[in-house]
């Protein structure tokens, strides 16, 4: 037996009784003839007393013999502490060790195992199990452990069916790349790994499963960013006859379940906000609304006075940055303008009014607008007297995006994004296409199988380009704190209506077969109307922990190259592997080329 | 909104109520002025009344139009039938319909959506999602949800940790067969998919994380017969500070709470038999104890009596089916004994010996044994008049595997293998390595990471060839009537015990440090004693049900060539896919040859 308690357990009531634990060595204190040492488990820290008196002299030179990160065992008694440490609940007693066993020695680790470590990110992935017992690591895994298990309970309370779809599925080449799996006992053929169970849950719905959700794996061949795995986790969702409105209600619901179970916060109802407003009050589709700041468009009030950069421009927004006139002197504006000039956004220039707290204005167009007209910009703002307008001016689309961005901006540097406070909302009524000027065809803004809305399925069915462009989905995300943790969508079950919207989105009625052909077959045997979402597991789990990188919630990610560089994966393989699988490699000529 | 209650729900105390309904059409009765139509969901069947007294004669009209599996929704008030059907929940009500819309229509099924199907495999795979649609698939899916649910709530309540481990992996060409991913970033090399989560469970115990479970697909590329398929889904686990004891017990538990939860029966504690005892009683490692007629040995009586069939055999050793010597005729025991001589089992021959109700005793070896060595053989068995003793003699391991599957045979025949029977048995000591003469060479009984017994360590760090072979492992089997449920062991996890292991397996150096470099070295720093079993969950779903298939807890399954015959694949890949690959498939001179 390695232990009769973990090395959180212990407490004053456990005084007096002989116990064995186990663990690693955190630290030692060394005084000659006594000895400490911390031993650390998962569940927490305690500390054992080597004693000349009651251990013996050899115990207590065995025991010295250990360093930082041994496995070690070790049996003694109980005993309360004559110096007791309230920071640990372990902290009002120790262990007298009568019998010491080293289980397994350490190299010297290199990095510290403590909760703020010297080891950088590179050093920390290769050597991920010791960055696993540190207590930020550690405490995210149980985390996601237990967020998980909380959505399994909910939703299979609420008559869901966790159903598990495959992994080795079909190549469809449209949509993010596909990761292939060649197939041995079916030469010259590929599988490929799921981006998501899409079809699959769709195909349960018209079996009948009506509440199907999984926990799943998704995996995506697309270069990566910060913050992008190859390999990704998603709570899936697919429900028969419902509405939307039923989806956001029960999805809401299990949001608030999560935070309440998870976090003990009671979340009011999620408020809703429709694409095209979104995209108006904060340039985003993905709105954070901790905060204010929303865009307020002079486009009327600034065209027309002479000032060409506006004249010329197809829009003229900006936000208003309370209490902030006085924070910014011109080098700190210039290095704003600067900030927002890097090719990530893009700006020409940025404009920028103060309304100092004395009641004067001063801004950047002082040449073109005098003080009455900046007065109705200011209006219009309902600014105040120490505030300051930061305004973008430009083509529609891509002024606001910058906007965006120079919000978002303002927001962390005026502390507004307070990651201890939770911000949900519904952003619905997405445009159901895309158009793509350089492509010359619409994209699906959510994904194919998305249906149009009830009122717009006549005008999908016959309408000209033009009306396609208007054409609005039932289609919805759910945003938390500017950050999109899932979307989903009703979907189409009719057979023509699909057939329209794939040759809408470019495919050949072969393609749309070959690929498809099976769904559409199977919407001509009792599809019912279905509707689905899903939320991004790791991001979820980061979001709900206040932290931007989901990376610590996975146990073993894989760096920007895609690489597991503990692992050292991917790697070559075998002549006979590619034999086995007809396949050759060009990759030596193509590395030279 | 498509329905105030799904079809299992209404009872008397609804009677009077409005409500609204959704589902499929599962029967249509046509009297002329009044017709009924049985509406089937998820949750049950519901019995639709359109009578033209309550219903207008167009809404008759309607609905007569609607065939098999229409999707409809209809509207009305509930009343009490007048002929009620105790068979079904919704037995005693039915629903006069006020409103009706067809939502979808669907064509003539393929086969009969009924419990008992007319529709071949081939056909219900293709159609998979009308196959689901039948209460037998369902439900076994609806079980396999719960079961999972079951088993986390059991195992995270007891402190485990549900760990996600990677799917993109790295290839190691021992053992099955890896699915393989080329890597795009990467040219000229690829990810593999797991077999197993082994080497990463094994690295989350040396990162502390020591409870650690997972329910999860793994992947082996093998050529597939009945009741096996390329991914399959384990309950992977791995323990640290724990001893074999510590892990049968903790299993055991989830088993047992398993079967309480699920199927309401409470089970005794599990008897335990080691691999030589299994052998030699049963001839498997995984034997059916729902049922005795074990083996007996008759090597020292039969041999040297001038009989030269068993003069040459290594032994000879039989069972005895109570009660069947009368019912087997002599044409009887020939058809049997040419069920063993076929290719899979393959006996040369086969000796009886009946012990007649009246006492007399009849043999097909009565030319070599008289009645006084029979009746010493008869006792051996402990055989009783009625009885019949089917003899099988050879080589040891070969004898004993074909009379393992005439025991099975017998008790199939018998009757004695009751599904609703559940005997556990824990198979445990089995051999660490096992010599192949055809290879010459060791391979691993369980995997390369298993431990020899504590007493074995030093054996095998310094013994000789032939001590290799009589090491035992930690390593269990459970196994629940005769099917192997899953296998564990404690594993090394010491880098010199785990060099010298690689090195009887026939690794190189080389090979052990490119393929398991990053394990080794992580055994150097703090590596803690640990150990863990996988549970085949796809098996405990069909095991706990009394069957035999799993494919029926699987929603989409793939056929014996790998393939998906719902959606086709695998399939082609574009050249643009092979490019970015840096792959040329060589498939089209394969097939030529």
């Amino acid at each position: 037996m390695y232990r009769t308690h973990n090395c959180g357990a212990l407490r004053m009531e456990h005084v007096g009784q002989e116990v064995t634990l186990s663990g690693w060595v955190q630290t030692v204190r060394d005084k000659g003839f006594m000895m400490w040492i911390d031993l650390r488990d998962r569940y927490g820290v305690t500390q054992l007393l080597f004693n000349e008196e009651v251990s013996s002299k050899e115990l207590l030179e065995a025991a010295r013999s250990v360093g930082r990160e041994f496995v070690i065992k070790i049996t003694g008694k109980v005993i309360e502490r004559s110096s007791k440490n309230d920071k640990i609940p372990t902290g009002n007693i120790e262990i007298e060790v009568s019998q010491f066993e080293i289980l397994n020695a350490s190299q010297t680790p290199p990095f510290t195992i403590e909760d703020e470590s010297d080891g950088g990110d590179d050093l920390r992935m290769k050597y991920r199990y010791l960055d696993i017992r540190r207590n930020p690591v550690k405490e995210k895994l149980m985390f996601r452990s237990k967020l998980a298990l909380e959505t399994r309970k909910h939703l299979i309370g609420t008559d869901f069916v966790e159903i598990e779809t495959p992994f080795l599925i079909k190549s469809t080449p449209e949509g993010a790349r596909d990761f292939v799996v060649p197939s041995r006992m079916n030469p010259g053929q590929f599988y490929a790994l799921p981006q998501s169970p899409q079809t699959f849950k769709q195909i349960l719905m018209v079996g009948g499963m009506d509440k199907y959700f999984q926990i799943v794996k998704c995996f995506r061949d697309e270069d990566l960013r910060a913050d992008r795995q190859p390999e990704f986790t998603q709570i899936d969702c697919e429900m028969a006859f419902v509405t939307q409105e039923d989806i956001l209600n029960t999805f809401e619901g299990l949001t608030k379940h999560l935070f309440k179970t998870m976090l003990d916060m009671d979340m009011e109802d999620f408020p809703r906000m429709d694409y095209d407003e979104a995209m108006s009050r904060y340039g985003s589709d993905k709105p954070d609304i901790r905060f204010g700041m929303e865009f307020v468009e002079l486009t009327e009030e600034a065209k027309g006075k002479g000032f060409p950069v506006f004249d010329d421009a197809e829009m003229v927004v900006g936000i208003c940055a309370p209490g902030q006139a006085s924070e910014y002197s011109n080098k700190d504006i210039k290095k704003l303008t600067e900030w927002m000039q890097r090719p990530q956004i893009g700006v020409k220039g940025m404009i920028n009014v103060k309304y100092n707290a004395d009641g004067t204005i001063k801004s950047s167009v002082d040449k073109f607008y005098d003080e009455a007209q900046l007065k109705t910009w200011l209006a219009k703002f309902d600014a105040k007297p120490g505030d300051m307008l930061l305004i973008l001016c430009g083509e529609t689309d891509k002024t606001r995006k910058q906007l965006n961005e120079l919000r978002l901006e303002m927001g962390n540097r005026m502390g507004l994004r307070d990651n201890s406070v939770f911000k949900p909302l519904w952003v619905v009524d997405f445009p159901l296409l895309e158009w793509d000027e350089d492509s010359n065809r619409f994209h699906a803004m959510h994904h194919p199988f998305t249906s149009p809305k009830k009122a717009d399925v006549e005008r999908m069915l016959n309408g000209d380009h033009e009306t396609m462009k208007a054409l609005r989905a039932d289609a919805y995300d759910l945003v938390i704190n500017g950050v999109e943790i899932g979307g989903g969508s009703i979907r189409i079950h009719d057979r023509a209506l699909q057939e329209k919207n794939f040759k809408l989105l470019g495919f050949t009625d072969e393609e749309a077969e070959d690929q498809f052909g099976f769904l559409m077959g199977a919407f001509e045997y009792g599809a019912p109307p279905h509707g689905g979402i899903a939320f991004g597991f790791d991001r979820l789990c980061s979001v709900m922990n206040g932290t931007h990188s989901i990376r610590d919630f996975i146990a073993f990610p894989k760096n920007n190259q895609g690489r597991d560089v503990m692992i050292d994966a991917p790697s070559k393989i075998h002549d006979e592997q590619y034999d086995e699988l007809y396949l050759k490699s060009t990759a030596a000529e193509k590395v030279v080329e």
